[in-house]
């Protein structure tokens, strides 16, 4: 069974008397709408024709981050052709120091606009705060909260109040009931068009950006009927790990997946080093296709 | 050598040109004003005749949570007695679930305010989103940054351009290096008055909450002259390591110790487990005082 | 290109001058013979007819513990009936608590052989020390060498003068490096023959029993020759997360995985709670079977 | 109270009916022997003369590798000129590369005798495998088994039958449980002398070697009626942040440091950049010595 969620959809009710909460705490979760014991059915996220839930497969492909016009509306077209069914790509960059390269902002939103218009691709990309999360949802398919601002409750509230599709990406060392906790901020606030995608953990093995926990996928799936994303880029850190931790995903049961490409990756201002080059995401899509096909998953 | 910073110091000009930075970073560090490179001396943070920095060791005491004025002032006063040279509580609580206690807000605020002065101890307390942020600052003598909002980069920023020292700590699993560019964003905002507050990594030994890292007290002493305070409360999680782990961080070279205390545990609201009593913060401060004598340290 | 290696196979001289070591150590690498450097194409390491390498994949299956001759003998039945090529099954148990159940030793050994001589399924089985090492060498067709001896230094140059395969668990927290340098000491002994497992990393969440590192199979296929195996039982301790991870393993790129069955797992004296039943078994080599065959891999 | 285990003191039973070791298990713990229900009062381990309890602090410094008799002679001379109560060195060294200086081994330990008897020093030093045990138990007034032996069960099991001191190594990442059960193997085997070495965890961050886990100290002090030592040199890795580390072990209750020292540590052959030359070690036992004696811990 599942619960489709139109992205025009408007909100829905939370208001549950405080006994019925209490009463669900029974199960010592720190979250409830957001739980399989609330909903059976699995969530499905409808984005402008592109469906995220059970039995679907979704490639979200393009730029870590907009670094010129010419620049999106290339790789924008290069992952279309590859297969991409939504575009990403960062107009506001969170990065750990000051002096790093922060992102367009406003202009790289309507850069991302064009590309996304042009190619008819549903757009995803990040709000970093309060001030830039109107712009985002403004131009934006989905909007994306990032790990640093997994636990940044304003934020998540704010995001409940939207009528957008949200995806919250986990944090490097959250547990998955902190992760679902800050689902269910956003949910609390009548948003139920939620979308977890998990990105690595803190680990200390050099070889990889980050550790990636794919057991996290089915035990999601157990937890909660919503839909998880996968980013096999931010995880890895390491172009060459993308194309087999991409298909793991598929097949650990992810919904989708969230990947860098660049053509240029040498150039690239931000995380060259993962970037897939688009001839490389579409051998990708067509390995996902043949496997996703074997597993009755449908991937367009 | 030292540098005081008076609490009522107004600002600096961070603006160096470009090549300045870029020369910098020779260093390959993502941060540069919180570095020892730049400033040789240890920064001294001075708020209302609490002294930060090297030779001193202050004990900053009080409720997790304001629950009420009662339980507020009563706390406040056995901890100014114990020999606490700063209040804490907290009135804005972050809480991984939304259903969990929030904290009484403006209203604790006032409350901690009442304490702060009827105790002559100066205040710490936390500010968790920009919202609240000027009410902390209004009422507050140092506000906090917690673990969670560690890249909260758009609060960071906000906090660079308060006149009120900021503590930031340090989040789940930040490298050393990624919690000092942290607080690179503060002072690139103009505040010198930072303190760094190490209070425990995730881990996985179920006997303490969290994984305190007593070697990052060394580490940064060497990398940066901004003072380091430990959480021995929100470390541990148990009341019968706060004593131990405040002596160790005293030996260790911290500057400060921030401790909950509640003078009745088992109805806290929040982390009561972790709370000393009274009596017990009080033998704390005496063995301390021993062993900073012992260390040349001065604990008034 | 590959290189078979026969079980049969007898040794292989390591014999190089220092000098060439040490040029070697150019990579600065703690490791050799494993390296992709060393031997560009992949090892495939044959044992009575079963190959661990590209194109292949393998399914270990059977109890984590001898119990009973009965219950050995009807699960060993269940996972050839259900399609596992090769039978895993503990003699010698590795137990945190010297109170535990520390296995049935050469008793258990004996009556693993039975069950391999019945059901025509080569045999896997640890070696906990010394000790033992003779006669699970003698019993078994691969010798298992579990993730607490990763580095016991001694049982690894003892396994390097073995003429059979040795598989060889990743430690709880090891390096990827350490990992490969532990197969190292089993090369330089002189033997080949040698399979990698990952069965998952020392991690926080309580919903896993380990964190089974996904990424690991690629970044090994890119610095060894030699197969990566997967343990999706022990890497994440519960039943219903096994197949998922078993299929994202073998997207990954994994050449075996090695997984527990249990027919009454509530009786099981060791781990019931990660085992699969008989025709859970069935039902996921089914799916294995699909994805393989879209993978263009052969899963007989 | 205080238990004194002489180090000439011989054995005792174990034997209790399996009937008491169930009801034990009533606390879920997987040791019985080394907890503090089955023994109240705090074990002190006698060595030569020297004390490893409450109320005394014990210093264990030398060599991490005996390189030649010259060095160690003269590494054994300056660390008992500096204050040092033990001498420490290893003849046989756990190295994850098979290319690694593995140690002199049985020449070794003639040296490190030669040096314990000219300075009076009690000798501590490593058994890595059950070939070593006999000649280090020999030589050794203390052998210690490393954090990669630390479920070594065979190797345990030895050093239970042995009547001297153990001291054992917590593994890189060992939940605190796991390491107390692998003390209980050796007190199972008759062996009440055993020593706890907290060395520092796996973790993430490049500025230490490993994560000094300082709370171990006092949790093992309440789980156990066993010494805690700590090992600043291995867990920083950085001579920089032995002193403080040394020191934030006593404050925290620890009963014994165990310190690399060498003279000339830019041509040591294992962890010169950890080590501390002998005047710094004279200045930390100064140190220290006020520190234990604002504590009321004798450090003779």
């Amino acid at each position: 069974m599942e619960k489709v969620v139109e992205s025009q959809n408007l909100g829905f009710e939370t208001g549950l008397p405080q006994s019925e909460l209490d009463c669900c705490f029974g199960t010592r979760k720190p979250y409830r709408l957001v739980s399989r014991e609330y909903q059976k059915e699995s969530s499905v996220i409808r984005v402008r024709g592109v469906e995220f839930g059970p039995g679907r497969f979704v490639v979200m492909a393009g730029p870590c981050a907009v670094e010129s016009r010419d620049q999106t509306l290339r790789i924008a077209r290069a992952v279309k052709e590859a297969g991409a069914h939504v575009l990403r790509g960062g107009a506001y960059k969170p990065r750990s120091s000051p002096y790093s390269f922060r992102g367009l902002g406003l202009e790289g939103l309507k850069i991302l606009r064009e590309a996304s218009l042009e190619t008819g691709l549903p757009l995803i990309t990040e709000a970093i705060d309060l001030e830039c999360l109107p712009s985002v949802c403004e131009y934006a398919d989905i909007v994306q909260i990032g790990a640093r601002n997994m636990q940044n409750f304003a934020l998540l509230e704010a995001a409940g109040k939207l009528r957008k599709p949200v995806m919250i990406k986990r944090a490097f060392s959250a547990t998955i009931d902190e992760w679902l906790a800050a689902a269910e901020y956003i949910m609390q606030g009548g948003n139920e068009q939620v979308l977890l995608c998990e990105r690595g953990l803190r680990s200390y093995d050099p070889n990889t950006r980050n550790l990636l926990d794919i057991s996290a996928v089915p035990v999601v799936e157990e937890l909660s009927h919503l839909p998880v994303v996968v980013d096999p880029s931010h995880s890895t850190g390491k172009r060459t790990l993308v194309a087999p931790v991409s298909k793991a995903s598929l097949a650990a049961g992810a919904r989708a997946i969230l990947v860098d490409v660049h053509d240029r990756p040498d150039e690239a201002l931000v995380d060259g080093a993962q970037a897939l080059l688009p001839s490389e995401l579409k051998d990708l899509v067509e390995s996902l296709r043949k496997i996703a096909s074997a597993m009755e998953v449908t991937l367009k």
